[in-house]
């Protein structure tokens, strides 16, 4: 595929002599940055050759997306509704594909509308409302429900699975539940292997070098958007050729290189540890939560690699335009300089709507009339990044192009690779997520579950209370 | 209304000798910070008596509330769907009453499980995708549009209305758009008032103190809220009964006093400049982002009430637990210490939903079984404060209790009446926004309206394009 359609960065924003005021210095980009790059990329190249990253491999890995295609042809699309049952990297995957490959009105009623695929539904949260008003919506014989977890223990996904099963069974018969699951989790380990092993349930695999935040091009995220009429095919190469792009050294020709080397730079040297990714378009809104979850578990540490101390990270916000320049924008333009605002712009629609000109006398009417909503929208993006660039606020913009099945992989890869580096140039590694364990561990405590002790927690004190 | 019913805050998670590690000292709650929070108590007072932050009244306007609940009784419900199209404080606060209080399947086809109320869609964005896909699926004999704006002249609002009136004038016949429209704006100034008065459109007001993000108790927040069914006179009734609890200027009993005053501390003198909003229901996610409309734009303030430079203002992040414990919650356990997390918890749903003692012998199973979602759900949440607080990263928990209407009410007076002392404290103006004005004006300039030039950006440059 021609790398010219690929997602590309313009980082004009955040140079010395565009930026109003500050900014980085062109000769650093070619010169010391540079350098910093190819350290971070021969590090990551390593741990790559030793299999650590296993996202890298999932393009190419074509028995597993043949895998995943058809068991989505045989089951998972023959159905009235798919329901994953993740939470994390385990859902947040297969909201990104959905919002971005999916028209907005997918799980309406009108099931021939989608060509009789089926509709969409993530429960990713143990909340009795949210669950009850699911369940109450579908038919159970017409439903079949992804649990999605690599570890097959996590304590969400888990209850909301034995939720599910205990309502199979009543509304079903005994003995029925297991023919409405596909599992997705480890290859060999965990309840849910065990399950699908014992219950003879279709499971697919999370490779175990594929970390939970990373697993969207893996039957995580392919399986529920296979399912949905998706081509999986085309996001895979989307993503292997955003990988291809991003394999050089060369930090001026390396689009994820690029975007890990001037994030890291604007909140290491230049105070920007809050990061905004803006997409300008609905549908990319699910891909802002999953970048967030992926910067922000990659890169918030409290130790380096060598064991020091670092409490490093930079704090990722979504933010969605034009609808959020009237809740954050005053922030970025006046507050704190701590911020840098990754915009992510689009191509106009294929189909596109006309504001007709209506009321010409009308003063704050007349000079909307011949213009379309993406062309009102995607000024708006170009205004407030030229609003911020006139502030001296740091800005940068990803130009995704059509937003299709293609430029959805090449995005999720273009951020994998770039949080890899990153970790590389924060010194910190980015695969683990340690400090997740305590909350875990208290909640299994607070549950009563075996070899966990009840914690103690201090008790509510009046003083501290209003 | 009992006060002891009210939302009340938890704040011992940030206490010396409670937080692990550091922490306020207990000495300056009832000393400096009492005291600093007597002068801004004080300015508020000065403000709300030259009737500057109008929110205040709204409470007590009968008059208003009644005007709202005719129009919603006489019109907004009776049709089968009614569209918000706003942006900003014109929509989030309808989206925070709207996940709030009602059901999650509220726009279900079934209009009898809705009492034939009608169902609620909120257009604030003029994405092209997200506005065709909505007015495919609505019949325009059925539906009514309230457009939302206090100005008149917001943007994308206006072109939103351009767009659908055009829509209403194919589909239903010339001359009968307008009688699809509510309006919902300035009393006297601004299009959608001239509008109103050409066309004979329905219009209630946006009092002139009242700014766009102080207007959920509005009808800009009531009138959709109404149409719905929501008891709107119960939200009323709250935010009064939280505007009596936080009138007081001793911050030990004023809950509003101590969010801001404990806030602004954790910001200026201990670093916390990012504030994670996390409420642990998904009724509560509109709220949410509701806060940080409210929150960014109040506080994000170049120039002090002096005018001296000060760039300051709290960057609040919304998160939503559990689920966010997958994604942020290892970020705020070993990252910077540059945050705060305000947990939102409620009790118990009237409705909660087993989880079953199934798969005894699977040892990742067994400790769920006899559990409740919201007994899990609610165990997180305490387990996540725990864990923060030994890991000495601040905290404190707004607890809502019921979630209903008096409740809704009371928590947007609790933080509104916060923010307005937050403003005191950080010396700003939290009720203007001049950092957006900018951004309007080269959009209009963009979009070729007449009185603004058509601004000069710099064009991309290929040396800072990958």
């Amino acid at each position: 595929m021609d790398a010219s359609r690929l997602p590309a960065i313009d980082f004009g924003n955040l140079v010395a002599g565009v930026l109003e005021g500050s900014g980085m210095e062109p000769r650093r980009l070619r010169g010391e940055l540079a350098a910093r790059f190819r350290d971070a990329h021969a590090e990551v190249e390593a741990r790559r050759k030793t299999g650590e990253a296993g996202f890298f491999d999932l393009p190419r890995d074509r028995p597993l997306a043949a895998r995943t295609r058809r068991l989505a042809d045989t089951s998972a699309r023959r159905c009235d509704a798919l329901v994953v049952i993740g939470i994390g990297g385990s859902a947040l995957g297969a909201a990104a594909l959905r919002d971005a490959l999916l028209p907005p009105s997918w799980n309406e009623p009108d099931a021939a509308a989608r060509g009789h695929a089926p509709s969409l539904h993530i429960l990713d949260n143990p909340d009795p409302d949210t669950v009850s008003a699911l369940l109450a919506r579908l038919n159970p014989s017409r439903t079949l429900f992804n649990v999605v977890s690599k570890s097959g223990t996590t304590t969400e996904t888990m209850s909301l699975f034995l939720v599910v099963w205990r309502w199979l069974e009543d509304t079903l018969g005994a003995g029925k539940a297991k023919t409405r699951f596909l599992f997705t989790t480890s290859p060999e380990r965990g309840t849910l292997r065990q399950l699908a092993t014992r219950w003879d349930i279709p499971a697919l695999p999370i490779p175990d070098a594929v970390g939970g935040r990373f697993s969207v091009l893996s039957p995580a995220g392919l399986l529920p958007a296979a399912a949905a009429g998706i081509d999986i095919e085309a996001v895979l190469a989307g993503a292997g050729a955003m990988a291809r792009r991003c394999s050089t050294p060369d930090l001026a020709r390396n689009p994820a290189g690029t975007l890990a080397t001037l994030l890291h730079a604007a909140d290491t040297e230049m105070g920007a540890s809050v990061q905004v990714f803006m997409p300008y378009s609905d549908r990319l809104r699910g891909f802002a939560y999953w970048v967030r979850q992926l910067w922000a578990e990659s890169l918030g540490k409290a130790l380096d690699r060598a064991g020091r101390r670092v409490e490093t990270g930079p704090t990722p916000l979504p933010a969605f335009g034009a609808a959020d320049q009237h809740s954050i924008l005053q922030l970025l333009m006046e507050g704190p300089r701590d911020k840098v605002v990754v915009f992510l712009g689009r191509e106009a629609p294929g189909e596109d709507v006309a504001i007709p000109a209506l009321f010409p006398d009308s003063p704050g009417l007349a000079y909307l009339g011949g213009h379309t909503l993406f062309g009102l929208l995607d000024r708006e993006r170009r205004a407030t990044a030229e609003a911020l660039r006139r502030a001296g606020r740091m800005n940068m913009t990803v130009m995704v192009g059509r937003v299709d099945a293609h430029s959805a992989g090449a995005l999720f890869m273009l951020f994998q690779i770039a949080v890899v580096y990153a970790g590389a140039l924060y010194g910190v590694d980015p695969l683990d997520q340690p400090g997740v364990e305590l909350g875990k561990t208290l909640t299994r405590g607070l549950m009563g579950g075996s070899g966990h002790e009840v914690p103690s927690i201090p008790p509510p004190d009046p003083r501290w209370r209003v």
